[in-house]
């Protein structure tokens, strides 16, 4: 039995560990594009604004180590063809420039997402760049060598993430976010906000409702983005407008791909196709709380669908669960969570949701360092059925989004949180946690 | 209607004001036997050890709002018996010496609990304290003047937390433990252990397998615990080996008393005497794991069952849903956490149990300050439920274990766990947080 898989992040090395893992007599063979595999991309931002000191660090297996567990690594090959009824592979080795045929029994296509760049991002010019990948990470390390003038463009989790560390690194930074508020696909209006203001409170230019237009150079470098609101001049500009799953070899298999543009298997990461599955941020999932096919690029659900893929495909069976919209990110001193839906997903999709609003501390007001720490809660008007959280606060007080995300995961009601027993002490929570308060508000506004 | 409640802290204040809100028709009364009402007794060890600058921070709800609300509070009222049959109860006011007999449509006992004192403790000697309610306190923090060397006697939550607060005061702590290690009833061994290792890092000096035989004292003041390995010295003594339900006004009324100690109730939080309720640490509760009764004395259980008690009382129809045995503490810069059973506790029920121990980090180990977290998850044999959780590690990163007790709620699996779709930024926790490493581990020992 050969296992072929293309890519070597997360989905893919978590498919090649658990199949090895599962079955020592499967050969499992992996192609990565780039020089580098099993790093954490999440990462990226972390190395940039100094607090972890180099890349190397976010590297967790080597292709040492992983042969050393009978996994082949082969760095610098482009899988460029798929053959499913001959069950090969055609693999460009972009060192000899040569081109190999390679036969599989199962194939995994692991081939990740590419940051979105729109036209005028596609540009020679120095100090423009994408964070998707190490190699854009070290890109930009090296860009900031003489930068003063950040502009970040985009206010997702990587735009956000960005504004920090080239804050710590000394720049000064605006924000370019072309919706009315930054984090817009993740929180509700009055979230977003919060964020914002902890962005301008930290002394990043925040500037929503704002189109790029084209960028400006000189001498090979950039110099500013022209938006339709004047020109913002930059040393170093980020783009960070989104990301696109990469279909091209499960299309060229012909894999079904979904609505949502990444793509489809079933719950054991199988595509259309015998014998070839996928899996991380390539591959669409079902969302728990909507039964509906999502999109949704991150990392515990790459690993995840890596590791389900895996043991399938060396002869086990698994499934994958499903995810429930769980997403966490810090920038500066404020932690934002969300699980489920908000309420604005809510209403696009139709449902009766109704939300409450509940402002408190992370623990007993009379303890030291008690911070504000904000929830949203959303049910399901009629059937009390719980649809989502928002949380914003100091970063270790939010990480409580995982109680409702369990909640989520079993289709809970609001009386179901509101039962919990919770730990309390008053370094840890007010006696009634946050979450209890928001669930009994909510309980009672769906009574009303 | 007339609701008399007896006690005026978490429970009784609890089960007024819910009483109120939902029915302001309604007349109440409280009856406090102390000075004071509504605080937040799991505060008093902070307060004592600086952290809270006075003991008028612990309190929520003063006697004068509580009136404003409609809410009769009598201070040093000493509710002394019941006549069921009449539904009156008997009162001495303390102040006056007047014995009251008062009416009711609706009583609430809610005695709480007192300490343990064994007959050694039973001293005319200063510097020897209780740590129930705000006058113990007091006590404490008057006897701090002057102290130099403390000794506490029993390692549970009041004895941990105030070996922190005697240490933040700069007092030598000597810390004497009966049983074999210290958090005997919290945690399972190992786990004991790394509370233990914490004291002793933070120059407690911790002395386990040791019986307390007597006190010695000069002037009126301790001078010396004496125990079955020697003297040690002390000018300050601590007496926390427990605490036991105030049954005797239930009794009196002719209420059942549960095979745990405590007052038997069901999930209205009516006792087994028509028009008679009981809610709080005086009051047993029903474990959802083991679906046995309980005694665990514990602030958020209080105040929930002096809620339904309230709502009932009024004319509504609330039902107190159990517990699933959460309990957290912290200590020094250790966080420990517990819900649901531990190994020895399953053990000792006869349960089938088998436990997996998880050590890892907290967050992502290359992101800065990651620090230890110890886990232990236990599980049923054959069915696959989990059973429980135990967690040390920095403070912050123990509140993790409401994850378990939500599922625990809902009598979920370890497969239930190990699917979660949980928050994960490089910040707040590895791409599989320890409670997913520790579900998959044990979940393969399951199968094992």
């Amino acid at each position: 039995m050969r296992i072929v898989i293309v890519g070597g992040v997360a989905a893919g090395m978590s498919a090649a560990s658990r199949a090895r893992r599962l079955n020592p007599d499967v050969q499992v063979v992996v192609f990565e594009r780039g020089g580098d595999i099993s790093y954490g991309a999440c990462g990226l931002p972390y190395v940039i604004g100094g607090d972890v000191p180099d890349f190397g660090h976010l590297i967790a297996r080597t292709p040492e180590r992983l042969r050393g567990q009978g996994i082949g690594v082969r760095l610098h090959h482009d899988v460029t063809g798929v053959d499913a009824a001959a069950r090969t592979v055609t693999v460009l080795d972009r060192d000899s420039g040569r081109t190999l045929t390679e036969p599989y029994d199962r194939l995994l296509i692991a081939t990740g997402v590419s940051a979105v760049r729109p036209d005028w991002a596609r540009t020679e010019l120095g100090g423009v760049h994408v964070l998707r990948d190490l190699p854009d990470g070290r890109a930009v390390a090296a860009s900031l060598r003489g930068a003063r003038r950040a502009c970040i463009i985009g206010g997702g989790y990587i735009g956000l993430e960005m504004a920090e560390a080239l804050r710590a690194r000394g720049l000064s930074v605006v924000l370019l976010e072309k919706g009315p508020e930054v984090a817009g696909r993740m929180l509700d209006r009055e979230y977003q906000q919060r964020v914002r203001a902890e962005l301008e409170r930290r002394g990043v230019e925040v500037r929503c409702g704002t189109t790029v237009e084209g960028l400006t150079g000189k001498a090979g470098r950039v110099t500013g983005v022209q938006t339709d609101h004047g020109l913002i001049r930059a040393d170093l500009v980020i783009v960070a407008v989104g990301v696109k799953p990469n279909t091209a070899l499960a299309q060229a298999a012909g894999a079904r791909i979904g609505r949502t543009g990444a793509v489809a298997v079933n719950a054991r990461q199988e595509t259309s196709v015998e014998g070839i599955s996928a899996a991380g941020d390539n591959t669409e999932s079902t969302h728990r709380v909507t039964r509906r096919k999502v999109h949704l690029p991150l990392g515990l659900t790459a690993n995840r669908m890596g590791r389900v893929a895996g043991v399938n495909m060396a002869g086990g069976d698994a499934r994958f669960p499903g995810v429930v919209g769980t997403g966490i990110f810090k920038v500066f001193g404020l932690g934002a969570a969300r699980t489920g839906l908000t309420q604005a997903e809510a209403d696009g999709l139709g449902l009766r949701a109704v939300s409450v609003d509940v402002d408190s501390t992370d623990h007993a007001g009379y303890y030291p360092d008690a911070a504000p720490i904000h929830v949203r809660l959303t049910a399901e008007r009629g059937s009390g059925r719980l649809l989502g959280a928002q949380l914003v606060g100091q970063p270790d007080s939010v990480k409580r989004v995982d109680v409702v995300a369990a909640l989520l995961h079993k289709r809970a009601s609001v009386q179901d949180l509101f039962e919990l027993d919770l730990a309390y002490a008053p370094p840890f929570s007010s006696v009634w946690d946050v979450l209890l308060v928001a669930a009994d508000r909510l309980g009672r506004e769906l009574c009303s």
